[in-house]
């Protein structure tokens, strides 16, 4: 067996899949996963076998792989900048239906000068529901949207969110906290409708608020990712238990030279170095050691994780099975993941793809 | 210009490879670079080309990789366990010169059952400096080259360590962690010698404490590898200046959505989120903003590099060139490294090879 390497429990990752997918259409939502957490084009097609309406990315890159291996209604939640862009995002456009994140009046008039006058883009504007990244905030929705109006070329479709500062609380505040976000979406689609501006998409999400997203009545659509993998930042906040948890870095103990520590064959450029934006409160070490709940990842360097641990531990050329702190990061250190059943070797085809 | 991208000024990473061979050489020492802080072939020619006496790598697939470009002579400073990683050590072998690291009397055993009679291996004992990850203690030292003496397949060659734990102290602190480090490694090399062992190798080194190794007599060989690139880590320390830094990031800000706050679409997926051992002691946040002293990448997310700044900031489109803080995990990220001046594109291509 190759050591280390990522495996994916392909029955626990379509059980995922099935029960977001279910979730969504019980609200009567739709659900466009995010395949940032993938990047994977075999997962990307069971979302959209089970009836996902299209995918969200990050990166024209990742849209450029997945239009290849099939997407056809593609939203790049993020904002595209510069001509080399829009070169490309012209070319992605003749084999998928594209919607674009806007969130700045300077921006959209760029993006209007690109686009030709008869294939009009589609835009929503993203808004920043307490993650203080990128985003209009919700008082300056209305101004930006009147803005995009004037602009012949683009084409208002909705407001989009992602509530990321749900991944600095505690367990007891996720389901607040994806109240609120889409609430405030909500109320934000209600003012721009009262003054007459359609608003098709009203769009929210993330793995640990999307459940509690669809609760609230006038939420359209949810964008997860990292639901199909589940990871231990997520069992860190309550989203789900470890059982849920579909990817798995194999890793071998190559080193115990003491009776309170192994090393194994897996450090930061398998893991990550992800551990939670709350730190220690959230995750314990750098991943969770499936049958040992004694032992801790407490280091990492670059090719070394340093196991830590009092009483019983592993021994030289055991093999160990952890559930990485987040799945995310770790697919995009990874060439390949191999399927558990069946030993099928899948490409990550985006990896890497943070153009 | 494609964005984010990393790029490599050639003229500063030439020097600081002759200033660390020019260094090794004058106090007669051998300098065999670890090629892990770039996995790239076109680095290591003009490593060896300039003088180095080999090359170190952590892991098995980075040797095969650079055997595969034609390195003839490569330590593998790394516990190898698994009869797969035996088969795959004996086809390398046939190919180039190998040596690989041993820290426990099982482990030797089980290396030595796997080689065959007539093709010794080469073996150095890790001794354990300070870092607390693998090696043994110094006063285990002539235990296991006795051992290993027994054992008819393995040649023992000498000793090395890495004193990792430099990255967790201050700068003042990094000359004195350099040489305990060396002292300690000629002491077990004297003491193996006052029992009739002959040590061929002493070896130490890591980018902060090689030029303080190079100081005490008796060691035989460095084994830097972040000073082809040095970063925003090695500045911390007081390693040294800016303008020693060859590896950079070059991003795009994408969003301009406050007063106090840019975002740049460069996030964890391009610089890692190495902070240095002592976090926001040795560096301040996620890299260094070239020109710019006032920029603080304060949070990264996947995607996303989040700039905050009092007074004047960039503006929406603008290029920003930044050190990383580690060199060794953002080229591990990246497919390609591009040349400046030249714009020549280099594979990365051991890149992932963790296996």
């Amino acid at each position: 067996m190759v050591s280390p390497r990522l495996i994916v429990d392909t029955g626990v990752l379509r059980n995922n899949i099935e029960i977001m997918q279910e979730a969504a259409n019980t609200a009567g939502v739709a659900l466009r996963p995010h395949i940032k957490a993938h990047k994977n084009a075999e997962i990307m097609r069971f979302q959209l076998i089970a009836g996902a309406s299209g995918i969200t990315v990050s990166k024209l890159g990742e849209a450029e792989v997945m239009a290849e291996a099939g997407a056809t209604d593609i939203f790049i939640a993020y904002q595209l900048i510069g001509e080399d862009k829009y070169c490309r995002l012209a070319k992605l456009r003749q084999s998928a239906r594209i919607a674009v994140a806007v969130d700045n009046t300077e921006h959209c008039r760029a993006l209007d000068a690109a686009t030709p006058h008869d294939k009009p883009l589609d835009v929503l504007i993203e808004v920043d529901s307490g993650l203080s990244r990128c985003g209009v905030l919700p008082q300056d929705v209305l101004g930006l949207a009147r803005e995009i109006l004037t602009l012949s070329k683009l084409s208002f479709r909705g407001i989009f969110t992602h509530a990321g500062h749900v991944y600095g609380v505690s367990a007891q505040d996720v389901a607040r906290i994806g109240t609120e976000e889409a609430l405030l979406m909500v109320a934000c689609a209600d003012q721009l409708r009262s003054q007459g501006i359609a608003v098709d998409v009203v769009s929210t999400g993330s793995t640990p608020t999307a459940l509690h997203n669809l609760k609230v009545n006038g939420i359209t659509e949810i964008r997860p990712g990292n639901y199909v993998f589940n990871d231990a930042i997520q069992v860190g906040l309550g989203v789900v238990d470890e059982s849920r948890c579909a990817l798995f870095v194999e890793a071998t103990v190559i080193s115990a030279p003491s009776a309170t520590r192994v090393v194994i064959d897996a450090g930061s450029k398998v893991f990550g170095l992800d551990k939670g934006a709350h730190g220690m409160s959230v995750v314990t070490g750098f991943g969770r050691v499936l049958g040992w709940p004694e032992l801790i990842i407490e280091r990492l360097s670059e090719e070394h994780g340093i196991i830590t641990y009092t009483g019983h531990g592993p021994t030289l050329g055991q093999k160990l099975t952890i559930i990485p702190n987040h799945a995310c990061v770790a697919v995009n250190l990874a060439d390949r993941i191999v399927s558990i059943p069946g030993e099928v070797s899948w490409a990550i085809s985006a990896r890497g793809r943070v153009d």
